[in-house]
């Protein structure tokens, strides 16, 4: 149940409401809303109902997470970006972060084509535990030198709440995979920081999924949370990797206030289909995208054969922003 | 197998391999181009080989749809709109006709924004028996005089071989519905016709599955085939009635010459939704989109919650051309 | 609604229900039980509700093919199976009809193993237009001939509403194939026979649009109906052509009274799959089951990869038999 | 590449490639058998070849699970039970462990219905951080001394890699959540003991992902694995939880060593579809089944209605039985 309290009364209530309720059930309150899990109305004293303008019943279990408790969107500022607001982002890089002077020459194109955040794996999640995993703390260092040499924030992922502290002396957002979208150990363990959080949606993940998962991350008391779009796994799977499911990104928008990001390049996984599928992501809305680049493809030590190279990458980026630029002058 | 022969002799040698092997296998010529299913490489004569520029022999069963036989677009004509050329083809109109002077009123909305073909389904492929299953014939004639009143062209669904006479007399343009994506007797029909054919998607059709149904078409004669992206069957429909598989318009564009439409309406299912997807179709590089407009939703005969109101289909359709606009700037 | 009137005055208020609403709505009894669309509760007069001993609002659009208003299970006789009761009937045969002469040595193959039914296409829905269409009315023939000649019954695939009248003088049972489980025309024109209908699961239909694709043809008058679960389609494809849904037995055996088939060849498509596959199925409480059989499957003319040899098959139907009666011993 | 040697120099060969390729490459030897990773047979010494039976080329990624390495069933000893042989394994008891007195409760009926392995959660993957999250180390006290006092052996989930140790104090069998079957940290982590491991599909992991998933425990040298099939996500969800792909158990029979276990509880989530599919299980050729059982399902403390109450889960596995037993007299 979420209670709109009016607001004259609105911080008295919520005193009285945490007063009786508090230790019996999870209570979140935001500006003039107050949300009681597993309490009835019929519970509710008849002086919080008068001050009510609203009671809410059918609230989702991810309910810090939900426009119904927190209406205005999560606007999430790193050195060098501003994540949810009118900005569109462009974070770009390497999938792998290969060696310092790769990583540092992705990152200068990254920001040549706009970029404010590179990207870059440093503890890789690969299907087969013969492939490369990632350079580790050392991939951090590099990429985090990158990032610094060209004035851009860095996203890097973190596999697990062991490397959390580790990782969070590098980088200005952790990134969570497809794979652990569901590892709760992790979410509660970078929901202990208070470092933004681009969570990716899992291949399989509901939508109610993907906000149950960023609840995990709220409940720790970290509120900056980006979701990210990366295609889901369906019966067609011949021609793209996974299946880009544009739609949710309207979607998400209308039930939580985080900044929904997409990854076009995880979503097909052919370089010829990224550019049409980012250009699709812009104009689905999207508040920011995430795209793999690589000046040499066929020798990337990682999804090679999705990552654009810098010329398409410059390109489509001014596309991008073309695009959203058109998109700002509709109201 | 397809073998590029030389333009000087091309002629004389596809004369040749029609008298030698036409007999036993399908061959299909396309300008200097041949194709000949079931036949080796190994069994041509040594002259073809050496009039040929090349042989391709990893060549897809829907060889009439493949870029490997016809590499040039295929642009479809019909009295008031190209389709499959530069221009972004807006078609629109009720999910049903449901009267005269309904269908009238929505063709004069559609035509105002920009549409050159009006839709509407006189007979409707309805999940229950019990539905609202279409006006039959009497719908066919109030959606032709809707068109011809607003020079619009006609697209209407034909849901099997005995009809297609019949609706033949009435429409620019059949559409083949998705529950009928592999109804190979009305596909059969519709190909011994010369009304270009606008074939949607099944809900599980793979890629393929789509091009060897358009292959069913093309095999009677008829080229004139546009295909329609309407969204697909996932884990994920909660929120959205089908997935909207974006993905799959850059990669028919690849794959064949027909043109590819998109198809916001069905594939989300719900009005809200239906602009940031209109939008990412185009932004994908769809010919076109079909979408369902009505003036009061609540009471529509069918799929009403899909519908757009005539002010937000205007709003839209503005600003999907000038997205297109913009797109026309880009190389 | 459907409401269960005391037995005394069934008849009665059944009658005065259809001479209140019967020019208003679709009105189905069966037995004590009347189904009403559309009508709500308190629109009943009141000795209607006081000669009722139950009123059930929650009611499925199929509500023929619902258990709320027809408990008991369909029981359907052919010349020489009864499909529903305590016997697990065996259909078996090869995928298309090839020639007179191997049906009728497949037909005696499929006998010997214990089944009633012999199956064989005739007209062949396949994905590319230039694959085996099937032998056509001569197909038909021999399928007849060689059932006769075995004492079988005989099923076989209808593709379209033209041809109904002419399988239906030789069949035992029509197949309506998974690409045509909505195609309409089709089960309306089956459904306007009193031949048994075997209904086969779409590859992305959910139940409720199998009950709903079987209430097609039950609205026409033909309530011999058996629904067969052939496999779906999902990501997982790649060892296994379709994911076969053994829950949808026990599932379609709650919400109807018509019989569940298991198909497992077409299931799984890979022979080395089948038996433990029918295994499952029987386990698994379905009716009966229908398998391919071929004694030369790398020559057969369609889905040569599916079929059992006879001798894998006689050593399956065997098994399956001894586990049916096994089974039959549980309460 | 896997090499099949002649026994009698087997084991020089195998030392030569360790010598000659060892530093490049993995390599992992079985009996007369090697496996080298990404070493074309042209590198090979023309005495290897000449002492060769037979070189595999086409080898998956997860060669240690491979049959192709490993051509022998893999037979899991722990002190109560033999997993992989001739006998049916059951595993039962409640989702999560909720007293001391309510586990050792319910494995006194998983033991009466001849279970050799109690099953309780005490860390929960739950969807909400919100719900229930499980009894922690205590939770594992209360299973342990519930298997000890019915003579059987426990299994349990972990969750991350910080508690394996603390798990592996009490537990007989690890088991890996379907959530975290490609949480890789986990997987090494477990990997690294020598308790045997449960492997549980993830919702949309493919027949690949799985072995790939098991690979990272077996990379680590423990190699007593078995994997559990449990359904997967599909677009059929409104009656079953999940879809139960029971083809999965004969596919990966075929590829892989393990032992393969189902789960019918999580499969369908509802406990009147249980006990049909831990028949199909078995039918299917499973090596054994977990489910779940509660004696008050309405009050669980997670996931009751999928448990069975004591005497449906008796009546259950005495079926169980009574099929495996006929099944071993079939060859």
């Amino acid at each position: 149940m979420i209670i709109i309290l009016k607001e004259t009364t609105a911080s008295a209530m919520q005193a009285r409401l945490v007063a009786q309720f508090g230790a019996k059930t999870e209570i979140f309150t935001h500006d003039n809303r107050i949300a009681l899990q597993g309490v009835n109305p019929d519970e509710l004293p008849a002086d919080v109902l008068a001050a009510a303008d609203e009671v809410i019943t059918d609230v989702p279990a991810a309910v810090q997470s939900s426009r119904l408790l927190h209406p205005e969107d999560t606007i999430i500022k790193t050195p060098h970006s501003v994540i949810g607001g009118a900005d569109l982002v462009m974070m770009a890089g390497p999938c792998s972060v290969e060696s310092a002077e790769h990583v540092m020459a992705m990152a200068k194109v990254a920001k040549q084509g706009g970029a404010t955040v590179v990207r870059g794996g440093a503890f890789k999640p690969r299907t087969s535990p013969y492939s490369f995993q990632g350079l580790g703390e050392t991939g951090l260092q590099y990429l985090r030198a990158a990032a610094d040499a060209n004035g851009l924030d860095m996203i890097t992922e973190v596999m697990d709440d062991e490397h959390v502290e580790m990782v969070a002396k590098y980088t200005d957002i952790f990134q969570i995979g497809a794979r652990n979208m569901q590892n709760f150990s992790l979410l509660k363990a970078v929901g202990q920081t208070n470092i933004p959080v681009a969570l990716k949606r899992g291949m399989s993940a509901t939508i109610d999924d993907v906000l149950n998962a960023a609840e995990y991350i709220a409940a720790g008391g970290n509120h900056q949370i980006m979701l990210l779009e990366r295609g889901i796994r369906t019966f067609d799977n011949k021609y793209t990797r996974n299946t880009f499911d544009l739609g949710a990104v309207p979607v998400l928008q209308q039930l939580t206030h985080y900044p929904v990001i997409v990854d076009p390049s995880h979503a097909v996984g052919e370089w010829d289909l990224v550019t049409p599928m980012a250009m699709a992501g812009v104009a689905a809305s999207a508040s920011g995208m995430i795209v793999e680049i690589h000046d040499d493809p066929t020798h990337a030590l990682s999804d090679g054969p999705q990552a654009l190279k810098p010329k398409t990458y410059l390109k489509m980026a001014k596309q991008a922003f073309q695009l959203h630029d058109l998109m700002q002058t509709w109201d």
